[in-house]
């Protein structure tokens, strides 16, 4: 018997396109949970979206083939979700809760398609941009991002010889099991992979989210990919982003209404989640401005998840604030998702562990973390800081300040006009590149 | 298309042997060597080999099943050298030299098969004995160690999962790459795989040797495996081992002609053999008695292949033993094989660079270093201390002293008798643990 089927190899060498997003599903949870939620209340809303890269030393549109890139969002575009896929969102389980997609809301899923979207090149970036309805453009920042961190991967591993890339896989996975069996010292940890948007590479965030699943066990409460969640029998993990407040802020009609947009996202939402979907992102105009104002039953949620500040910073403050408000930390709910690797969760986790209840949320650190795997030093892969956010809603500006400006996005005059208005108080910076998270 | 070719499944689960010798090619290249100077000038010998485990912590007989060691060592008796075999060994250039075999001896060796085994199992060891005539025992060393220890690798992955065995590999590939990038320091650098008979498994020592080629470039010299070495494109490499010295020895008819055989050994090889296969392996009886008693030509040999002493102290000794017969080391060679890994290899290399040629013939540490790779500690894989050594010729006792008593193969009593003979110096002891290369 010959060593090679003829078949298979002319098939593997004829193809045409190595897609990248091969599902509509191949996204993060988040963005279903907000979209029945948009689709449901404002479904009228035209937002738009573009892609930032805070790297910018990292010349995306050099190492990037502009065509190449086309061809991958393209494909995107192709894609509606399976019948199978539409079958298991009406009939799966998400955070404890049967059917929490309505029926209405599946059957305009079932017809989804990506929409348009405008590229160009500009100084050795891309300017890639989504307008249209809300509903829509949202849909792109997880394929858009996922795409052209791939595309940069696969940039540079087209450099690697057959053995380069065995000696960078072995590496990867011998990193990615060691961190395992440090993060299995903490016994109770619950712990999420939250990589989707920068991964690698698709198959490599498959392998670790299996990783984990293998070596965790119970720690591993699931995945933030949906398709990874359903084809490896996992939770779905996620709630909701900053894209909510930001759309509704830039939607006042006058700044008092803008300082009560991030309260009364947070009542849209309860309107259709409950449980441990209760979760507050404080962040998109000031963590302590938002706590200042919060009306008492924000006190109520099941947690928080502090997205921007230094882990410990973060959820003292929470801490702190939920006693001033009378309530218990202890059964409350901190979700870190910032920026986060072994050492920062250990550190997280020992501080925080007995006073209240926590999970991580895992990302680029998990599944990007090649840094030093090449076997020669100019090939090696470092994560670009790429987002995807919101920029305008209605035609009005929107803003993110967060808890580091270097996060922030926006307009220079509307990101000044969001500090005015939101009391903004400027916190000790940090360096952006320690927050690809 | 369907993701799994049917009939090669169906192939893959009706395989009734997963043989591990599958050539017999798959040995030390040095074995051809001695067998055509044995076939040539004593193919009337008779030379019993039997296997050793200085591992007695390890129980191979309560790892390793019974009957598939029995299915494997008789796998290996149906092979014969192929046809493409026969042709490479007969038109490929040798150590620089072309038609290094002689068409006779090619001849013969094309009808060639492994002789029959006596195999039984006491307290918890196989009992694995080789007898008849020395040009056939002799072939059983390699094939017989690879396989013991194959199956005793397999043995221990038989209870990891599909995942435990990803990491396995990765680990270990990512290791043995840190080695590469160390010894690709070392800019003279002259390195062999030594590492057949202690191999992990086939297809990891040809992992080891690709990435050796891939990483080392020139600086690696080639194989000692044949297979590997005409499947790879690199050079065969070795010499002469202790069953030459052994067997004279123990044919000799009086101490004075036993003294004399480390000696005749040499004189018989040289009418085979020139340039860099006129090393010396001087420590069958002691490196200290060889050169205070060897005779001037001695000196005029390539080099020396200390086996059995620390490599700094065995190499000085010989340096200084060049000096004193006026020779000048920087023309010589030094092979070192004992024991080697990345430290010894370094400091080795370090203190001699500059004063002597130098090669190094890394085995164990090279093709079977799983130590800790394991996804458990319970299935740890720690290779066994294991040899196959003539026992005795034409029925006299064959006996092995080395520089390292606890080396020392033979009975007792034969032992004590040629530690007088040869005036045998006690050296300080070594732990043969130490010692697995």
């Amino acid at each position: 018997m010959a060593h090679i089927d003829i078949a298979r190899r002319v098939y593997d060498h004829s193809w045409k396109l190595d897609p990248i997003v091969r599902s509509l599903l191949d996204t993060d949870f988040y963005k279903l949970l907000m979209l029945q939620m948009i689709w449901g209340l404002r479904r009228d809303v035209r937002a738009d979206f573009t892609l930032i890269n805070r790297s910018k030393d990292i010349r995306l549109a050099d190492d990037i083939d502009e065509q190449e890139l086309r061809d991958q969002l393209d494909h995107a575009r192709t894609l509606r979700f399976s019948k199978k896929e539409m079958i298991w969102l009406a009939g799966n389980t998400f955070y404890g809760r049967k059917q929490i997609f309505e029926p209405d809301f599946l059957d305009w899923l079932a017809d989804f398609q990506l929409p348009e979207y405008d590229l160009r090149r500009e100084d050795g970036q891309f300017v890639l941009n989504f307008t249209g309805l809300w509903t829509h453009t949202s849909m792109w920042e997880i394929p858009a991002l996922a795409i052209v961190n791939e595309l940069r991967s696969r940039a540079a591993m087209r450099k690697m010889g057959r053995f380069d890339l065995d000696v960078l896989y072995a590496r990867a996975k011998a990193r990615l099991w060691e961190k395992v069996e440090r993060l299995r010292q903490l016994p109770d940890l619950r712990i999420s992979d939250f990589g989707t948007r920068r991964r690698h590479g698709f198959l490599w965030q498959r392998w670790c989210v299996e990783a984990l699943k293998e070596g965790l066990g119970k720690s591993l409460l699931g995945t933030s990919n949906v398709l990874h969640a359903m084809e490896t029998d996992l939770e779905a993990i996620g709630t909701n982003a900053h894209e909510l407040p930001m759309v509704m802020a830039a939607l006042a009609d006058s700044d008092e209404a803008r300082l009560m947009a991030p309260y009364t996202v947070l009542e849209s939402w309860k309107k259709y989640y409950g449980g441990n979907l209760l979760v507050v992102l404080p962040d998109a105009f000031g963590t302590t401005a938002f706590l200042r104002r919060a009306p008492d039953w924000v006190a109520d949620w099941t947690g928080f998840r502090p997205d921007s500040k230094p882990p410990i910073e973060g959820g003292e403050e929470i801490i702190a604030w939920w006693r001033l408000r009378g309530r218990d930390p202890r059964g409350k709910l901190l979700v870190f998702s910032d920026a986060l690797d072994v050492d920062s969760i250990e550190k997280t986790y020992r501080h925080f562990h007995g006073r209240v209840r926590m999970s991580f949320g895992w990302g680029t650190n998990l599944t990007n973390d090649f840094e030093g795997c090449a076997t020669r030093p100019d090939l090696d892969l470092r994560p670009a800081s790429l987002v995807c956010k919101v920029s305008s809603a209605n035609g009005r500006p929107a803003v993110k300040l967060s808890d580091n400006l270097q996060k922030a996005t926006g307009t220079p005059e509307a990101i000044a006009h969001y500090m005015k208005v939101f009391d903004y108080e400027t916190p000790s910076p940090r360096a952006v590149d320690e927050q690809v998270a």
